[in-house]
C-alpha cells in the first residue's frame, strides 16, 4: 500500500490501538520522575536512598493489591504480563512435578499458549477447551475437561483480540472443588471491568501496567497467600525469593500511581468507553458486508473487533494509518505475522475471512471527536479496498470464492 | 544503632554506593520522556505510533551495542542483569541438554550461582573455579577444571563486592578451543572499564542499565550472532523469539542512551574515579587494621571494599547513613541477609573478620567533596563502634578470639 500525497493525514492523530498500549498518564509519569534522579537507590539497600526507594515500592504494592482485591504480600513485581503469565504456569507446573496436566482455552494469548506448548515439551499434558462460536467459553464443556491428573487451569478474563469476557468465576469454583489451581491472564480486562480476585476465587492472576496508563516494562502477578510457585528467575532473592533482580522502582511506583487511578475511575471510565465503542460499532456495521467478531453482551466496554469481507486487515491498517488512525488488525504481537489469528479461526470464522478484521480499542483518554474520525476514515478506506479486490469483485458478481486463502 | 539527634546530616547527601544502583543521568530521562505521553506505542504495530517506538528501540539497539563492540542484531533487551544471567545460563543448558555440565567461579552474583543450583536440580553439572586470595581467577587453575562434558562456563568480569577483575579473555580462550560457549556477567564492568565482546572472546555477556546512569528494569544479554539458546519466557515472539513480552520503550531508549554517554565518557569518568578510590582506600587504610579486601590492581576503578576488625559493617553502614553517607556492606541484594559473604570467604578471610566489611563505589557523579565526605566521617564512625565492642576491646587486650562469628 502506497502512501498517497492527496490523502492529507488529519491534524490531531487519533489512536485507537489501547489493547497493544496505552498513553501514560501524566499524574503516573510525574510520580515516577523523583525516582530516576532524585530516589535513585536500590531499594534492597540499608540507608535512607534505599527506604525511600523500598518504601516507595510498599506504597505502590498496596496500590496495586487494592485494585484486585488482594492483599500486598500477595503482589509480585515482574517486568510484564507475558513474565507473569510465564511465571504462573511454569512456576505452578514446575512446583506440582512433571506428569500433570494443564487445562486452558483456544482463545489464550501467546505467552500463555506458546508456554503451554514448551511445558509439553518438559513433560506436561496439555488440554485444550474451545470457545463458542461468540469467543466466549462454557463453562459446563470447559470443567468437563478436567481429569484427575490436571493441577492448573488457566483462563483468561478478557481476551485480548475480541475483547470477550470468560466465565472465569465459574470455573474457578469448580477448580476448586477438585484442587486444581486457577490462573486468570487479566492483563486486557484491568481497568476495563471490575476485577476482584476472591470474587473470581482465583490463586494466580496476571497484570501488565502499560495497558492501563502505567509504563511498559512493569506488571506482577497475584499469588494467593499459601500457593506456592517456583521462582523462573533466580539470584539475590527480590520478592522473596520469587522474582530476583533489581526493583524497578520508578517502574512499579507508576504502576501503583496507574492502578490508584484506575481504581477510584473505573466506573466512569467504563461508561464513557462503552457509549463510544458502541457508537463505533454500530456506525461501523453500516457498511456492507461487515461483521463483528465476538460476542457483543460479554464484552469489554473498550473493544470493537469487526470484519469486512473481501479486505486485508492490513492494508487497512495501512490506510487508515495514512489517514491519522492508528488501528490493528488484532494483537500486536502478531501485527507482523502473516498468520490467521487463532482466535478468530476458534470463533468457526472462515480463514479468508479473518484476514479481513480491524480491531479498534479505546482508553480512558479516547474521545469522542477520536471516534467521529474512525467513523469518517474508515467507510471509504473499506471501499477504496474494496474496489482493488478481486474477491469482493467476485463476491458482487455471485461467484464462489471458498478456499481463497488472502482475500 | 539508634540515631542520635546531635549526629546532624550532613546538608547535601553523599551517595556512595553506585554498584547497588545509580543515579540516572538528567539527558537520559530527558531521552525516555517522550515515549511515556507522546510516543507510547508497542513497537510491534504497524501503525505510526507503532514505527516510531520501534525505530527507538533500534536506535537504542545500536547505541548498545557500540559499548561493546557488537552488532546490533547480538543484543536481546532485557529486564535487567538477573534475567540476563538467567536467560544465558538456562537457555545455554537447555539447548545443550541435561546431563552437560557448567563451569562458574565462586565470587559469582547470585543471579549465576543461584540459577548454577537450580539447574543441579534439573540435572545439570557444575564444576565451580577458586578464586586466589587477591579475589581474582588464575586463569590455568580455572581452565583446569574443563572437562570433556563442560558445554558452557559463566566467569564474572567483574565482582559486584570487591570489584575484583577477572582474566574472561583468557579463560574464553581456552574455552574457545574446546567448543564451550562462555558466557560473562559484566554488569559491573560496563561504564567503569572497556568491555569488548570480540576482544574478549565472550558468546553471551550480561548488562544491566541501572549500574551506569540508565533507568532500572532493563538490561540485555549479548549472544553472539550463530550461538543458540532457548528462551526463557515464550510468548508473542519479541527479540526474535528470544524473550516475548511488550518491549520496555522508554527502558530501552533510556538504556540506549545511558550507552551512548558511557562509550563517549569512559576514559574520562574512569581515571577521574581511580583518583578518587585511590584516595579513599588510601585515606581508609589510615584507620587501624583496616585491609581492603580483594586485588588493588586488578580492581574496578569505581570500587573500594574494606573491612576494619572488631566491628559489625552493618552498624557501620547505619551509621554512616545518620551522617549522611549512602554505603554498603557488600552487595545490596544481600544486605538485609546474615550470613557471612560467600566472596569475602572466597578470599579465605576469616569468619568473623567478613561481618566488619564496608562497600564504596563510585560513579561519573561522585565528586570530590563527597570523598572528603566519607573520609571525615568514616574513621569516627569506626572508632565509636570499636568504643562499644567486646571483640575490640578483646583484640586489644591481646587475648584469643578465635570462634567468634558476630564480632
Amino acid at each position: 500500500m502506497q502512501r498517497r500525497e492527496s490523502e492529507v493525514p488529519l491534524v490531531k492523530r487519533v489512536y485507537l490501538d489501547n489493547s497493544a498500549s496505552t498513553r501514560v498518564d501524566p499524574a503516573v509519569v510525574e510520580a515516577m520522575l523523583p525516582y530516576f534522579t532524585e530516589k535513585y537507590g536500590n531499594a534492597s539497600s540499608l540507608h535512607v536512598f534505599g527506604r525511600e526507594a523500598g518504601d516507595a515500592m510498599e506504597r505502590a504494592r498496596a496500590q496495586v493489591a487494592r485494585l484486585i482485591g488482594a492483599k500486598p504480600s500477595e503482589i509480585v513485581f515482574t517486568a510484564g504480563g507475558t513474565e507473569s503469565d510465564n511465571m504462573a504456569l511454569r512456576g505452578a507446573a514446575r512446583q506440582k512435578g512433571s506428569g500433570c496436566r494443564i487445562l486452558t482455552s483456544n482463545i489464550e494469548h501467546p505467552a500463555v499458549l506458546e508456554t503451554c506448548r514448551d511445558l509439553e515439551g518438559e513433560g506436561f499434558g496439555i488440554d485444550i477447551a474451545a470457545v463458542e462460536r461468540d469467543g466466549v467459553l462454557d463453562a459446563r464443556t470447559a470443567v468437563g475437561k478436567l481429569n484427575g491428573k490436571t493441577a492448573l487451569a488457566s483462563i483468561m478474563l478478557a481476551n485480548n483480540e475480541i475483547g470477550t469476557i470468560q466465565p472465569v468465576r465459574e470455573i474457578a469454583e469448580e477448580c476448586g472443588k477438585k484442587g486444581v489451581l486457577v490462573h486468570t491472564d487479566a492483563v486486557q480486562a484491568i481497568g476495563k471491568i471490575p476485577v476482584d480476585v476472591k470474587k473470581l476465587g482465583v490463586d494466580l492472576l496476571s497484570m501488565a501496567s502499560h495497558k492501563f496508563h502505567g509504563p511498559k516494562g512493569v506488571g506482577a502477578l497475584f499469588i494467593r497467600e499459601g500457593v506456592r510457585i517456583r521462582p523462573i528467575i533466580t539470584g539475590g532473592g527480590h520478592e522473596r525469593g520469587l522474582r530476583s533482580s533489581t526493583e524497578n522502582v520508578p517502574g512499579i511506583v507508576g504502576f501503583g500511581k496507574a492502578a490508584e487511578i484506575a481504581a477510584a475511575k473505573l466506573e466512569d471510565d467504563a461508561a464513557r468507553m462503552k457509549k463510544y465503542r458502541d457508537r463505533l460499532i454500530d456506525g461501523l456495521l453500516t457498511i456492507e458486508q461487515a461483521h463483528l467478531n465476538g460476542s457483543r453482551e460479554k464484552r469489554l466496554p473498550n473493544n470493537a473487533n469487526l470484519r469486512f469481507v473481501g479486505i486485508e486487515g492490513e492494508s487497512l491498517v495501512i490506510k487508515l494509518d495514512d489517514r491519522g488512525i492508528a488501528a490493528s488488525t488484532g494483537s500486536a504481537c502478531s501485527s507482523k505475522k502473516l498468520q490467521a489469528s487463532h482466535v478468530l479461526l476458534a470463533l468457526g470464522i472462515p480463514e479468508w475471512q479473518t484476514h479481513g478484521s480491524l480491531r479498534l480499542t479505546l482508553s480512558r483518554f479516547t474521545t469522542g471527536e477520536e471516534i467521529e474520525g474512525a467513523l469518517r476514515e474508515t467507510p471509504p478506506a473499506v471501499a477504496g479496498l474494496r474496489a482493488m479486490s478481486p474477491v469482493w469483485r467476485k463476491l458482487k458478481a455471485g461467484e464462489r470464492i471458498e478456499g481463497v486463502k488472502n482475500g
